[in-house]
């Protein structure tokens, strides 16, 4: 999958766009998007990312990374999050990895980092296709 | 906390709205919520509703079921979610329960389920404030 | 699967009886145990028993829940543990259930009770075979 | 806490033994495991390593780091566990790492590498004391 499909499945949901979320780079195993959410995913002007907002920030990265590995759509099956400390940021930047990719499922993690690099909130997961 | 008080708290983040997330019940230990999420949280029109939509209403449940517990806000330490069939409804039915509320954090259930009383996914988390 | 099976299945790892885990009940999709650890599986003479030897026992009655829902052996994708209470007791009552089980995998639960019906210790995960 | 007093700790309940855990490694916020499960602990004499086995030594070594963390014993309130490949090696090497301790509860995670370094299995959790 190029880096253009990958930009299709990913504008193929506004949510995407409407939380913030754009694709930096996307190669096999890896991929990076800057997370900027509005106002309206958070709680009052300036204030913390709702934890729904950074969820789905996390699930598309991994899922992504995932797709980039096997070279097709990918769902998650299960993910755990782990919110490390108050998200407050203007911006995050959120990374997806792919753990293991097997036959019929892959594990992948995420993880969302503050300008400062510490990261803020992360995630592991179960995919399948 | 009462039910007016648990709806301010929703409003205070715009996101719930968006995602079409509105509370109907709010017992001690158990929350209970209208979910009918928009085109722009799904895979096109009369699509999937994308996992992170349904990991905010199932995060918002699980929360809301803790803060109806402890009677003051609370927030996500972290959460697993287990998606067990497509989401594909206009609308789902999501409930919130609280599992155990400790002197220091609490865990807390969430289910989302359709017309048919299925199960479409599920979130177990440990929460603090 | 016959009881008799699952039984010989159970039998085929030394580690459930050395961590006193004893089949009570096995249908379909409902398994039942009775796990009364040793003191070396416990801090000390009377003492909280193992998170370890709690995950043990959780595991396989998840592991068996869906080996009677499918029919035949199945290993563990992933597992969420949730430890709820101490758990002191002399002996717990650890029940497995299937949630789904799909085509490729299965989600199932499994919960650990003491005498007075409290859930000590309790487990979701996802399995495949 | 010094390492002497660790292992006291981990001498304190026999099952890390009977399980052929060791530990390697006591440092702040690191440490390492060597783990050699016994033939009881395997489905058959060099079979593969029992789930809830692995669960134990990956519990135990995030258990661990989190304590080399804050300098006391600590507890696990969940735990997520993942099995990315069959288990079947003679011996394993578990390392466990805190993510974030912070002043009422910690995240940490466990590793368990064959020796060709590659994990089969994996933990993260929420530990508190």
């Amino acid at each position: 999958m190029t880096r253009d499909e990958a930009q299709a499945l990913l504008d193929s949901c506004e949510l995407h766009a409407l939380l913030g979320l754009e694709l930096l780079q996307f190669e096999p195993g890896r991929v990076r998007f800057r997370f900027a959410p509005p106002a309206s995913a958070r709680a009052g002007e300036g204030g913390a990312i709702h934890g729904g907002a950074l969820a789905t920030a996390l699930d598309t990265a991994a899922t992504f990374a995932v797709i980039s590995s096997i070279g097709a759509d990918a769902t998650t099956v299960d993910l755990r999050l782990d919110y490390l400390r108050p998200a407050v940021g203007a911006e995050l930047t959120v990374d997806g990895a792919t753990v293991r990719a097997g036959r019929r499922f892959a594990f992948a993690d995420a993880t969302a980092r503050a300008d400062d690099g510490r990261i803020v909130a992360s995630a592991r997961g179960t995919f399948t296709w």
